[in-house]
């Protein structure tokens, strides 16, 4: 016998622990949790995952995560419409987005450059963005990707390969955080800063 | 607009966070692990919810959660049926089961009375634990409730309703935990587990 007493218990608890982060103790604490619940709101649950996975889309131009074949950011007439934003993934556009600092549009690469995982140029969206810039009369692209190894090489691959159209290339500052001392500050990073310095216009 | 691009999304994410101990950002990382699966295994989890609560039953003799009428436990030939320990939950059920150092029944109390949370002894299985005794024949309650003032309550007032039966009532050792020092051990724990003492036998 398993140390569950019942099977559909079992399964569900499973299921919650196959998920990234979640092992077996808070998986049955959380099924336990919606066992409380009334059944019309655990059907809700169920139904907003296979409704997801059914429906949901990618935006056709910047493969944001969509209801609909063009997402709302790139339909928008009331953004700037000739500055793209380069981000890894879609958290990263909320994150973007949540900062209130930028109002053009983005491009989802849905992954960044990495040898050692596999992930080459053509397993992410950079043909599509080269392709975006003519037809769309892109001005600037912003590069807004992690500040690892991969995520600077691949902003030079993708330098390299927006070069022809002559757009504007430029990547989000590098420097101290806000709000950070000195003293706890990587050397890297602080070294960075000195050399990136910026002019103080008081 | 919100912070997500998708409603589907977002209804999603809304309904993992409603989960205890669940943040936006966990649940927009869980569903974004989902939304990466096969569309079969999505919905394998979300099959796995509503038939949990569909068809979950509790086990008409010991309240344990069950896929059946009565639970295996209670079904079983191969254990003591004149034990029945008393907990206060399905998963205090599964961490004596993990012990492997008992083989009797169990009676699952659904909670503990507790006055501060208006839970009183008629909110919990206590009439129907009383009413096992004598048609299982049953010749001991082993009380394995928690060491705090409710779970003491709780144990008086079992202990006071089952004095007519006659059936023998023990509860498990309090005591140091395996491999504690003294000196971390706290006083009223200590204290206790002096009073408490067994004789050694070498």
């Amino acid at each position: 016998m398993s140390d569950y007493s019942s099977i559909l218990l079992e399964n569900a608890v499973k299921q919650f622990a196959s998920l990234p982060g979640l092992g077996r103790k808070t998986a049955l604490r959380l099924v336990l949790h919606l066992l409380r619940r009334p059944r019309n709101e655990v059907e809700a649950f169920a139904d907003s995952l296979t409704k997801l996975k059914a429906d949901v889309r990618y935006c056709r131009l910047c493969h944001n995560i969509s209801d609909s074949d063009v997402c709302p950011i790139c339909q928008s007439t009331r953004r700037d419409r000739q500055t793209i934003c380069v981000v890894e993934n879609i958290q990263d556009v909320m994150s973007v987005e949540k900062t209130g600092q930028y109002n053009g549009l983005y491009h989802v690469l849905g992954g960044i450059i990495s040898p050692m995982d596999g992930v080459g140029p053509k397993d992410i969206e950079i043909d599509s963005l080269v392709e975006r810039i003519e037809p769309e009369h892109i001005k600037e692209v912003i590069l807004a990707l992690p500040t690892t190894m991969e995520g600077d090489t691949t902003n030079f691959y993708i330098y390299r390969r927006l070069m022809p159209t002559q757009v504007k290339v430029s990547q989000i500052a590098r420097g101290m955080a806000i709000g950070n001392e000195l003293e706890y500050t990587d050397e890297i990073t602080l070294g960075r800063s000195i050399l990136n310095r910026t002019e103080y216009t008081g």
